[in-house]
Protein backbone atom coordinates (compact mmCIF):
# COMPACT_ATOMS: atom_id res chain seq x y z
CA UNK A 1 0.00 0.00 0.00
CA UNK A 2 1.36 3.37 -1.00
CA UNK A 3 2.18 5.62 1.98
CA UNK A 4 0.60 8.60 0.28
CA UNK A 5 -2.78 6.88 0.29
CA UNK A 6 -3.45 8.36 3.73
CA UNK A 7 -3.95 11.61 1.88
CA UNK A 8 -7.20 10.15 0.55
CA UNK A 9 -8.91 10.40 3.95
CA UNK A 10 -11.99 12.60 3.96
CA UNK A 11 -12.60 12.52 0.19
CA UNK A 12 -16.34 12.78 -0.51
CA UNK A 13 -16.39 13.50 -4.22
CA UNK A 14 -14.40 12.31 -7.22
CA UNK A 15 -13.93 14.17 -10.51
CA UNK A 16 -12.92 11.83 -13.32
CA UNK A 17 -11.17 12.95 -16.45
CA UNK A 18 -12.44 10.92 -19.43
CA UNK A 19 -9.91 10.65 -22.28
CA UNK A 20 -6.85 8.71 -21.16
CA UNK A 21 -8.53 7.63 -17.90
CA UNK A 22 -11.71 5.90 -19.03
CA UNK A 23 -10.71 5.25 -22.63
CA UNK A 24 -8.20 6.07 -25.36
CA UNK A 25 -9.74 7.60 -28.48
CA UNK A 26 -8.82 6.31 -31.92
CA UNK A 27 -10.05 4.28 -34.86
CA UNK A 28 -13.71 3.32 -34.56
CA UNK A 29 -14.14 5.54 -31.50
CA UNK A 30 -11.41 4.07 -29.35
CA UNK A 31 -11.04 1.48 -26.62
CA UNK A 32 -11.82 1.33 -22.90
CA UNK A 33 -8.72 1.27 -20.69
CA UNK A 34 -8.46 -2.11 -18.94
CA UNK A 35 -10.38 -2.14 -15.65
CA UNK A 36 -11.93 1.31 -16.08
CA UNK A 37 -15.50 0.22 -16.87
CA UNK A 38 -15.66 -1.82 -13.66
CA UNK A 39 -13.82 0.89 -11.69
CA UNK A 40 -16.45 3.50 -12.59
CA UNK A 41 -19.21 1.07 -11.67
CA UNK A 42 -17.64 0.37 -8.27
CA UNK A 43 -17.18 4.07 -7.60
CA UNK A 44 -20.83 4.76 -8.42
CA UNK A 45 -21.96 1.95 -6.09
CA UNK A 46 -19.92 3.51 -3.25
CA UNK A 47 -20.83 6.41 -1.00
CA UNK A 48 -18.56 8.74 -2.97
CA UNK A 49 -20.06 11.26 -5.31
CA UNK A 50 -18.81 11.02 -8.88
CA UNK A 51 -18.73 13.49 -11.77
CA UNK A 52 -16.97 13.47 -15.11
CA UNK A 53 -14.87 16.54 -15.88
CA UNK A 54 -13.50 16.62 -19.40
CA UNK A 55 -11.84 19.00 -21.81
CA UNK A 56 -13.19 16.93 -24.70
CA UNK A 57 -14.07 19.44 -27.37
CA UNK A 58 -14.18 17.34 -30.55
CA UNK A 59 -17.53 15.78 -29.65
CA UNK A 60 -20.77 17.09 -28.22
CA UNK A 61 -21.64 15.78 -24.76
CA UNK A 62 -24.36 13.63 -26.32
CA UNK A 63 -21.90 11.99 -28.73
CA UNK A 64 -19.29 11.51 -26.01
CA UNK A 65 -21.75 9.87 -23.65
CA UNK A 66 -23.06 7.68 -26.48
CA UNK A 67 -19.53 6.48 -27.20
CA UNK A 68 -18.77 5.82 -23.52
CA UNK A 69 -21.98 3.86 -23.10
CA UNK A 70 -21.13 1.73 -26.12
CA UNK A 71 -17.79 1.00 -24.45
CA UNK A 72 -19.70 -0.18 -21.38
CA UNK A 73 -19.50 2.84 -19.06
CA UNK A 74 -22.39 3.85 -16.82
CA UNK A 75 -22.54 7.59 -17.54
CA UNK A 76 -25.24 10.07 -18.49
CA UNK A 77 -25.06 13.51 -20.10
CA UNK A 78 -26.08 15.26 -16.88
CA UNK A 79 -23.01 13.86 -15.11
CA UNK A 80 -20.52 15.46 -17.52
CA UNK A 81 -18.92 18.89 -17.18
CA UNK A 82 -17.52 19.89 -20.59
CA UNK A 83 -16.12 23.13 -22.01
CA UNK A 84 -18.46 23.75 -24.96
CA UNK A 85 -21.61 24.25 -22.84
CA UNK A 86 -19.56 26.36 -20.40
CA UNK A 87 -18.37 28.52 -23.31
CA UNK A 88 -21.94 29.01 -24.57
CA UNK A 89 -22.93 30.33 -21.15
CA UNK A 90 -20.08 32.86 -21.18
CA UNK A 91 -20.85 33.96 -24.75
CA UNK A 92 -24.49 34.60 -23.85
CA UNK A 93 -23.62 36.41 -20.62
CA UNK A 94 -21.21 38.73 -22.41
CA UNK A 95 -23.22 39.20 -25.61
CA UNK A 96 -20.41 37.79 -27.78
CA UNK A 97 -20.82 36.35 -31.27
CA UNK A 98 -18.07 33.84 -32.00
CA UNK A 99 -16.20 32.85 -35.10
CA UNK A 100 -15.93 29.10 -34.44
CA UNK A 101 -12.81 27.06 -35.17
CA UNK A 102 -14.09 23.77 -33.78
CA UNK A 103 -14.54 20.17 -34.86
CA UNK A 104 -17.70 19.39 -36.86
CA UNK A 105 -18.69 17.01 -34.06
CA UNK A 106 -19.10 19.80 -31.51
CA UNK A 107 -20.81 22.38 -33.73
CA UNK A 108 -24.22 21.29 -32.47
CA UNK A 109 -23.37 22.56 -28.97
CA UNK A 110 -23.33 26.08 -30.47
CA UNK A 111 -26.69 25.78 -32.28
CA UNK A 112 -28.29 28.44 -30.08
CA UNK A 113 -25.40 30.91 -30.45
CA UNK A 114 -25.44 33.84 -32.88
CA UNK A 115 -22.33 33.59 -35.06
CA UNK A 116 -23.12 36.46 -37.44
CA UNK A 117 -20.67 39.37 -37.67
CA UNK A 118 -18.30 37.79 -35.13
CA UNK A 119 -16.69 39.81 -32.34
CA UNK A 120 -14.63 37.00 -30.81
CA UNK A 121 -13.08 33.65 -31.73
CA UNK A 122 -13.66 30.28 -30.07
CA UNK A 123 -11.18 27.49 -30.75
CA UNK A 124 -11.46 23.90 -29.64
CA UNK A 125 -9.68 20.68 -30.49
CA UNK A 126 -10.51 20.84 -34.20
CA UNK A 127 -8.22 17.98 -35.28
CA UNK A 128 -7.87 18.04 -39.06
CA UNK A 129 -9.89 21.27 -38.93
CA UNK A 130 -6.67 23.01 -37.85
CA UNK A 131 -5.75 23.64 -41.48
CA UNK A 132 -3.66 26.64 -42.44
CA UNK A 133 -6.68 28.17 -44.08
CA UNK A 134 -8.88 27.83 -40.97
CA UNK A 135 -6.17 29.08 -38.64
CA UNK A 136 -5.53 32.05 -40.91
CA UNK A 137 -9.23 32.89 -41.00
CA UNK A 138 -9.42 32.86 -37.17
CA UNK A 139 -6.28 35.01 -37.09
CA UNK A 140 -7.73 37.52 -39.55
CA UNK A 141 -10.99 37.79 -37.59
CA UNK A 142 -9.00 38.54 -34.41
CA UNK A 143 -6.78 41.10 -36.14
CA UNK A 144 -9.81 43.00 -37.40
CA UNK A 145 -11.23 43.42 -33.88
CA UNK A 146 -10.33 46.46 -31.83
CA UNK A 147 -10.24 44.31 -28.69
CA UNK A 148 -9.55 40.77 -29.88
CA UNK A 149 -11.08 38.12 -27.59
CA UNK A 150 -10.02 34.50 -28.00
CA UNK A 151 -11.58 31.63 -26.07
CA UNK A 152 -9.83 28.28 -26.02
CA UNK A 153 -11.72 25.19 -24.90
CA UNK A 154 -8.92 23.79 -22.76
CA UNK A 155 -5.22 24.31 -23.34
CA UNK A 156 -3.98 20.72 -23.40
CA UNK A 157 -0.69 20.12 -25.20
CA UNK A 158 -1.59 16.74 -26.66
CA UNK A 159 -3.63 13.63 -26.04
CA UNK A 160 -3.13 10.00 -26.81
CA UNK A 161 -5.04 8.08 -29.41
CA UNK A 162 -4.60 4.39 -30.03
CA UNK A 163 -2.39 5.41 -33.00
CA UNK A 164 -0.12 7.76 -31.02
CA UNK A 165 0.15 11.24 -29.52
CA UNK A 166 -2.00 13.92 -31.14
CA UNK A 167 -1.77 17.71 -30.88
CA UNK A 168 -4.53 19.17 -28.73
CA UNK A 169 -5.97 22.68 -28.84
CA UNK A 170 -3.29 24.24 -26.60
CA UNK A 171 -0.56 24.55 -29.25
CA UNK A 172 -3.02 26.24 -31.61
CA UNK A 173 -4.12 28.58 -28.82
CA UNK A 174 -0.46 29.53 -28.33
CA UNK A 175 -0.08 30.07 -32.07
CA UNK A 176 -2.96 32.56 -32.19
CA UNK A 177 -1.84 34.25 -28.96
CA UNK A 178 1.59 34.85 -30.45
CA UNK A 179 0.30 35.87 -33.87
CA UNK A 180 -2.07 38.47 -32.40
CA UNK A 181 -0.12 39.48 -29.28
CA UNK A 182 -3.03 38.53 -26.99
CA UNK A 183 -3.80 36.12 -24.18
CA UNK A 184 -6.62 33.61 -24.59
CA UNK A 185 -9.32 32.97 -22.02
CA UNK A 186 -9.31 29.24 -21.28
CA UNK A 187 -12.67 27.55 -20.79
CA UNK A 188 -12.10 24.09 -19.31
CA UNK A 189 -9.43 22.58 -17.13
CA UNK A 190 -7.24 24.07 -15.58
CA UNK A 191 -9.47 27.15 -15.31
CA UNK A 192 -10.68 27.64 -11.69
CA UNK A 193 -14.20 28.56 -12.89
CA UNK A 194 -14.45 25.20 -14.62
CA UNK A 195 -13.52 23.19 -11.52
CA UNK A 196 -15.85 25.38 -9.49
CA UNK A 197 -18.82 24.60 -11.69
CA UNK A 198 -18.04 20.85 -11.69
CA UNK A 199 -17.82 20.84 -7.88
CA UNK A 200 -21.04 22.85 -7.52
CA UNK A 201 -22.87 20.40 -9.75
CA UNK A 202 -21.55 17.56 -7.56
CA UNK A 203 -22.33 19.42 -4.32
CA UNK A 204 -18.87 18.93 -2.81
CA UNK A 205 -16.30 21.44 -1.52
CA UNK A 206 -12.85 21.58 -3.09
CA UNK A 207 -11.10 20.28 0.06
CA UNK A 208 -13.38 17.21 0.04
CA UNK A 209 -12.79 16.41 -3.62
CA UNK A 210 -10.17 14.64 -5.68
CA UNK A 211 -9.42 14.84 -9.40
CA UNK A 212 -8.19 11.77 -11.26
CA UNK A 213 -6.56 12.50 -14.59
CA UNK A 214 -3.77 11.68 -17.01
CA UNK A 215 -2.64 15.29 -17.51
CA UNK A 216 -0.11 16.44 -14.93
CA UNK A 217 -0.70 20.12 -15.68
CA UNK A 218 -4.33 20.42 -16.75
CA UNK A 219 -5.84 17.85 -14.40
CA UNK A 220 -3.46 17.55 -11.46
CA UNK A 221 -1.96 21.04 -11.32
CA UNK A 222 -5.27 22.74 -12.07
CA UNK A 223 -7.21 20.80 -9.44
CA UNK A 224 -4.54 21.35 -6.79
CA UNK A 225 -4.47 25.08 -7.44
CA UNK A 226 -8.21 25.08 -6.85
CA UNK A 227 -7.71 23.40 -3.45
CA UNK A 228 -8.49 19.83 -4.47
CA UNK A 229 -6.36 16.75 -4.19
CA UNK A 230 -5.33 15.03 -7.42
CA UNK A 231 -4.03 11.68 -8.64
CA UNK A 232 -2.32 11.04 -11.94
CA UNK A 233 -2.95 7.73 -13.71
CA UNK A 234 -0.18 6.08 -15.68
CA UNK A 235 -2.48 5.66 -18.69
CA UNK A 236 -3.43 7.91 -21.60
CA UNK A 237 -0.91 10.66 -22.20
CA UNK A 238 1.06 9.90 -19.01
CA UNK A 239 4.81 9.90 -19.51
CA UNK A 240 7.36 8.73 -16.91
CA UNK A 241 8.87 12.23 -16.79
CA UNK A 242 5.54 13.52 -15.42
CA UNK A 243 6.50 12.04 -12.02
CA UNK A 244 9.43 14.48 -11.93
CA UNK A 245 7.55 17.48 -13.31
CA UNK A 246 9.35 20.70 -12.32
CA UNK A 247 6.21 22.45 -11.08
CA UNK A 248 3.48 19.94 -10.30
CA UNK A 249 3.51 16.99 -7.91
CA UNK A 250 0.41 14.82 -7.73
CA UNK A 251 -0.87 13.64 -4.34
CA UNK A 252 -0.30 10.17 -5.75
CA UNK A 253 0.46 8.26 -8.93
CA UNK A 254 -1.49 5.10 -9.78
CA UNK A 255 -1.18 2.62 -12.62
CA UNK A 256 -4.73 3.18 -13.78
CA UNK A 257 -8.23 4.14 -12.69
CA UNK A 258 -8.82 0.67 -11.20
CA UNK A 259 -5.95 1.17 -8.75
CA UNK A 260 -7.14 4.67 -7.91
CA UNK A 261 -10.60 3.35 -7.07
CA UNK A 262 -9.16 0.49 -4.98
CA UNK A 263 -7.27 3.01 -2.87
CA UNK A 264 -10.14 5.48 -2.67
CA UNK A 265 -12.57 2.82 -1.48
CA UNK A 266 -10.07 1.72 1.17
CA UNK A 267 -9.06 5.14 2.48
CA UNK A 268 -11.56 7.83 1.57
CA UNK A 269 -13.85 7.14 4.52
CA UNK A 270 -11.14 7.34 7.14
CA UNK B 1 12.77 66.91 -42.90
CA UNK B 2 12.42 64.55 -39.97
CA UNK B 3 14.58 65.59 -36.99
CA UNK B 4 15.61 62.00 -36.44
CA UNK B 5 17.25 61.87 -39.87
CA UNK B 6 20.46 63.15 -38.26
CA UNK B 7 20.79 59.66 -36.85
CA UNK B 8 21.55 58.48 -40.37
CA UNK B 9 24.98 60.10 -40.36
CA UNK B 10 27.85 57.67 -40.81
CA UNK B 11 25.81 54.87 -42.36
CA UNK B 12 27.95 52.90 -44.82
CA UNK B 13 25.84 49.81 -45.40
CA UNK B 14 22.12 49.14 -45.81
CA UNK B 15 20.34 45.83 -45.14
CA UNK B 16 17.01 45.65 -46.93
CA UNK B 17 14.19 43.36 -45.90
CA UNK B 18 12.39 42.08 -49.00
CA UNK B 19 8.75 41.12 -48.36
CA UNK B 20 6.73 44.18 -47.38
CA UNK B 21 9.60 46.54 -48.31
CA UNK B 22 10.36 45.70 -51.94
CA UNK B 23 7.11 43.93 -52.76
CA UNK B 24 3.96 42.37 -51.32
CA UNK B 25 3.54 38.69 -52.14
CA UNK B 26 0.24 37.37 -53.45
CA UNK B 27 -1.59 36.13 -56.51
CA UNK B 28 0.71 35.67 -59.50
CA UNK B 29 3.78 36.31 -57.35
CA UNK B 30 2.81 39.66 -55.96
CA UNK B 31 3.39 43.32 -56.76
CA UNK B 32 6.28 45.75 -56.31
CA UNK B 33 5.62 48.44 -53.69
CA UNK B 34 5.37 51.84 -55.39
CA UNK B 35 8.76 53.51 -55.71
CA UNK B 36 10.77 50.53 -54.45
CA UNK B 37 12.26 49.39 -57.77
CA UNK B 38 13.71 52.86 -58.37
CA UNK B 39 14.73 53.22 -54.71
CA UNK B 40 16.84 50.05 -54.86
CA UNK B 41 18.40 51.25 -58.10
CA UNK B 42 19.32 54.63 -56.58
CA UNK B 43 20.77 52.97 -53.52
CA UNK B 44 22.93 50.70 -55.65
CA UNK B 45 24.18 53.67 -57.68
CA UNK B 46 25.22 55.43 -54.45
CA UNK B 47 28.33 54.93 -52.37
CA UNK B 48 26.37 52.89 -49.81
CA UNK B 49 26.78 49.15 -49.69
CA UNK B 50 23.54 47.22 -50.07
CA UNK B 51 22.49 43.71 -49.11
CA UNK B 52 19.15 41.96 -48.95
CA UNK B 53 18.36 40.25 -45.64
CA UNK B 54 15.17 38.21 -45.70
CA UNK B 55 13.34 35.63 -43.63
CA UNK B 56 11.65 34.38 -46.79
CA UNK B 57 11.40 30.65 -46.36
CA UNK B 58 8.67 29.67 -48.83
CA UNK B 59 10.93 30.07 -51.84
CA UNK B 60 14.51 29.15 -52.66
CA UNK B 61 16.86 32.08 -53.12
CA UNK B 62 16.90 31.36 -56.87
CA UNK B 63 13.10 31.54 -57.09
CA UNK B 64 12.94 34.66 -54.94
CA UNK B 65 15.52 36.46 -57.01
CA UNK B 66 13.77 35.36 -60.22
CA UNK B 67 10.52 36.83 -58.96
CA UNK B 68 12.16 40.10 -57.89
CA UNK B 69 13.90 40.50 -61.22
CA UNK B 70 10.59 39.96 -63.05
CA UNK B 71 9.17 42.76 -60.88
CA UNK B 72 12.02 44.99 -62.08
CA UNK B 73 14.46 44.83 -59.17
CA UNK B 74 18.22 44.77 -59.71
CA UNK B 75 19.20 41.91 -57.39
CA UNK B 76 21.30 38.76 -57.70
CA UNK B 77 21.36 35.57 -55.63
CA UNK B 78 24.74 36.40 -54.13
CA UNK B 79 23.34 39.59 -52.60
CA UNK B 80 20.68 37.77 -50.54
CA UNK B 81 21.07 36.45 -46.99
CA UNK B 82 18.27 33.93 -46.36
CA UNK B 83 17.58 31.43 -43.58
CA UNK B 84 17.46 28.13 -45.51
CA UNK B 85 21.12 28.21 -46.61
CA UNK B 86 22.07 29.33 -43.08
CA UNK B 87 20.16 26.37 -41.63
CA UNK B 88 21.91 23.92 -43.98
CA UNK B 89 25.26 25.16 -42.71
CA UNK B 90 24.24 24.59 -39.08
CA UNK B 91 22.82 21.13 -39.83
CA UNK B 92 26.08 20.08 -41.50
CA UNK B 93 28.25 21.54 -38.73
CA UNK B 94 26.29 19.71 -36.04
CA UNK B 95 25.71 16.46 -37.94
CA UNK B 96 21.94 16.79 -37.71
CA UNK B 97 19.42 15.08 -40.00
CA UNK B 98 16.20 17.09 -40.18
CA UNK B 99 12.58 16.18 -40.56
CA UNK B 100 11.48 19.05 -42.82
CA UNK B 101 8.19 20.89 -42.44
CA UNK B 102 8.78 23.45 -45.18
CA UNK B 103 7.11 24.75 -48.31
CA UNK B 104 7.65 22.72 -51.49
CA UNK B 105 9.28 25.80 -53.00
CA UNK B 106 12.20 25.72 -50.58
CA UNK B 107 12.84 21.95 -50.51
CA UNK B 108 15.54 22.31 -53.14
CA UNK B 109 17.70 24.30 -50.69
CA UNK B 110 17.97 21.08 -48.63
CA UNK B 111 18.92 18.81 -51.54
CA UNK B 112 22.38 18.14 -50.08
CA UNK B 113 21.09 17.39 -46.58
CA UNK B 114 20.58 13.86 -45.24
CA UNK B 115 16.99 13.59 -44.01
CA UNK B 116 16.99 9.87 -43.19
CA UNK B 117 16.24 8.78 -39.62
CA UNK B 118 15.72 12.37 -38.45
CA UNK B 119 17.18 13.67 -35.19
CA UNK B 120 15.79 17.19 -35.38
CA UNK B 121 12.96 19.15 -36.98
CA UNK B 122 13.23 22.20 -39.25
CA UNK B 123 10.13 24.32 -39.80
CA UNK B 124 9.77 27.23 -42.17
CA UNK B 125 6.87 29.24 -43.52
CA UNK B 126 5.06 26.23 -45.00
CA UNK B 127 1.82 28.05 -45.84
CA UNK B 128 -0.86 25.47 -46.67
CA UNK B 129 1.72 22.86 -45.66
CA UNK B 130 0.89 23.69 -42.04
CA UNK B 131 -1.86 21.09 -42.05
CA UNK B 132 -2.83 19.29 -38.85
CA UNK B 133 -1.31 16.12 -40.22
CA UNK B 134 2.06 17.74 -41.00
CA UNK B 135 2.18 19.57 -37.68
CA UNK B 136 1.33 16.37 -35.84
CA UNK B 137 4.07 14.49 -37.69
CA UNK B 138 6.68 17.12 -36.71
CA UNK B 139 5.39 16.96 -33.12
CA UNK B 140 5.66 13.17 -33.04
CA UNK B 141 9.21 13.24 -34.41
CA UNK B 142 10.20 15.70 -31.67
CA UNK B 143 8.50 13.70 -28.92
CA UNK B 144 10.40 10.57 -29.92
CA UNK B 145 13.79 12.29 -29.53
CA UNK B 146 15.60 12.18 -26.23
CA UNK B 147 16.82 15.75 -26.78
CA UNK B 148 14.32 17.32 -29.15
CA UNK B 149 15.90 20.01 -31.36
CA UNK B 150 13.64 22.35 -33.33
CA UNK B 151 14.94 24.92 -35.81
CA UNK B 152 12.60 27.64 -37.00
CA UNK B 153 13.49 29.67 -40.09
CA UNK B 154 12.49 33.02 -38.62
CA UNK B 155 9.82 33.60 -36.02
CA UNK B 156 7.67 36.21 -37.74
CA UNK B 157 4.09 36.49 -36.55
CA UNK B 158 2.53 37.23 -39.93
CA UNK B 159 3.19 38.85 -43.26
CA UNK B 160 1.06 40.74 -45.70
CA UNK B 161 -0.02 39.43 -49.05
CA UNK B 162 -2.04 41.41 -51.52
CA UNK B 163 -5.09 39.48 -50.21
CA UNK B 164 -4.50 40.23 -46.53
CA UNK B 165 -2.45 39.23 -43.48
CA UNK B 166 -1.11 35.67 -43.46
CA UNK B 167 0.25 33.59 -40.57
CA UNK B 168 4.02 33.22 -40.74
CA UNK B 169 6.18 30.47 -39.22
CA UNK B 170 6.38 32.05 -35.74
CA UNK B 171 2.94 30.96 -34.52
CA UNK B 172 3.67 27.39 -35.60
CA UNK B 173 7.04 27.51 -33.88
CA UNK B 174 5.24 28.58 -30.70
CA UNK B 175 2.74 25.75 -31.14
CA UNK B 176 5.48 23.10 -31.30
CA UNK B 177 7.44 24.74 -28.46
CA UNK B 178 4.38 24.54 -26.22
CA UNK B 179 3.38 21.04 -27.33
CA UNK B 180 6.86 19.63 -26.63
CA UNK B 181 7.92 21.90 -23.77
CA UNK B 182 11.03 23.04 -25.65
CA UNK B 183 12.53 26.23 -27.05
CA UNK B 184 13.25 26.49 -30.77
CA UNK B 185 16.51 27.74 -32.24
CA UNK B 186 15.66 30.57 -34.62
CA UNK B 187 17.63 30.76 -37.86
CA UNK B 188 16.97 34.12 -39.51
CA UNK B 189 16.06 37.56 -38.19
CA UNK B 190 16.11 38.51 -35.30
CA UNK B 191 18.89 36.02 -34.50
CA UNK B 192 22.23 37.84 -33.93
CA UNK B 193 24.13 35.18 -35.92
CA UNK B 194 21.99 35.96 -38.93
CA UNK B 195 22.66 39.71 -38.84
CA UNK B 196 26.31 38.96 -38.24
CA UNK B 197 26.60 36.86 -41.36
CA UNK B 198 24.73 39.44 -43.49
CA UNK B 199 27.05 42.22 -42.27
CA UNK B 200 30.16 40.11 -42.84
CA UNK B 201 29.05 39.41 -46.40
CA UNK B 202 28.57 43.17 -46.89
CA UNK B 203 31.86 44.02 -45.18
CA UNK B 204 30.37 46.59 -42.83
CA UNK B 205 30.39 46.85 -39.00
CA UNK B 206 27.10 46.87 -37.10
CA UNK B 207 27.49 50.50 -35.98
CA UNK B 208 27.91 51.59 -39.63
CA UNK B 209 24.85 49.70 -40.85
CA UNK B 210 21.12 50.27 -40.97
CA UNK B 211 18.29 47.79 -41.41
CA UNK B 212 15.14 48.79 -43.29
CA UNK B 213 12.16 46.56 -42.67
CA UNK B 214 8.42 46.36 -42.13
CA UNK B 215 8.63 44.17 -39.00
CA UNK B 216 9.03 46.17 -35.81
CA UNK B 217 10.26 43.17 -33.82
CA UNK B 218 12.12 40.94 -36.28
CA UNK B 219 13.72 43.67 -38.41
CA UNK B 220 13.92 46.76 -36.21
CA UNK B 221 14.26 45.22 -32.75
CA UNK B 222 16.60 42.48 -33.93
CA UNK B 223 18.93 44.85 -35.80
CA UNK B 224 19.05 47.33 -32.91
CA UNK B 225 19.89 44.58 -30.43
CA UNK B 226 22.79 43.69 -32.71
CA UNK B 227 24.05 47.29 -32.57
CA UNK B 228 22.65 48.49 -35.87
CA UNK B 229 20.30 51.34 -36.58
CA UNK B 230 16.89 50.49 -38.05
CA UNK B 231 14.03 52.16 -39.89
CA UNK B 232 10.50 50.84 -40.16
CA UNK B 233 8.61 51.40 -43.40
CA UNK B 234 4.85 52.00 -43.30
CA UNK B 235 4.31 49.34 -45.97
CA UNK B 236 3.87 45.56 -45.84
CA UNK B 237 2.76 44.34 -42.43
CA UNK B 238 3.27 47.75 -40.78
CA UNK B 239 0.41 48.72 -38.48
CA UNK B 240 -0.02 52.17 -36.89
CA UNK B 241 0.29 50.63 -33.42
CA UNK B 242 3.88 49.63 -34.30
CA UNK B 243 4.90 53.26 -33.72
CA UNK B 244 3.88 52.83 -30.08
CA UNK B 245 5.32 49.36 -29.59
CA UNK B 246 5.89 48.71 -25.88
CA UNK B 247 9.44 47.41 -26.35
CA UNK B 248 10.88 48.54 -29.68
CA UNK B 249 11.36 52.05 -31.02
CA UNK B 250 12.77 52.43 -34.52
CA UNK B 251 15.39 55.09 -35.21
CA UNK B 252 12.88 56.44 -37.66
CA UNK B 253 9.60 55.65 -39.43
CA UNK B 254 9.21 56.31 -43.16
CA UNK B 255 6.28 55.96 -45.51
CA UNK B 256 8.11 53.55 -47.78
CA UNK B 257 11.51 52.50 -49.06
CA UNK B 258 11.63 55.45 -51.45
CA UNK B 259 11.45 57.91 -48.52
CA UNK B 260 14.06 55.89 -46.62
CA UNK B 261 16.45 56.09 -49.56
CA UNK B 262 15.81 59.84 -50.01
CA UNK B 263 16.81 60.45 -46.42
CA UNK B 264 19.77 58.07 -46.52
CA UNK B 265 21.20 59.68 -49.62
CA UNK B 266 20.83 63.11 -47.99
CA UNK B 267 22.25 62.28 -44.57
CA UNK B 268 24.32 59.11 -44.57
CA UNK B 269 27.51 60.82 -45.68
CA UNK B 270 27.43 63.49 -42.99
Amino acid sequence: MAAWSERLAGVRGVLLDISGVLYDGGEGGGAAIAGSVEAVARLKRSRLKVRFCTNESQKSRADLVGLLRRLGFDVSEGEVTAPAPAACLILKQRGLRPHLLVHDGVHSEFDQIDTSNPNCVVIADAGEGFSYRNMNKAFQVLMELENPVLFSLGKGRYYKETSGLMLDVGPYMKALEYACGIEAEVVGKPSPEFFKSALQEMGVEAHEAIMIGDDIVGDVGGAQRYGMRALQVRTGKFRPSDEHHPEVKADGYVDNLAEAVDLLLQHADK
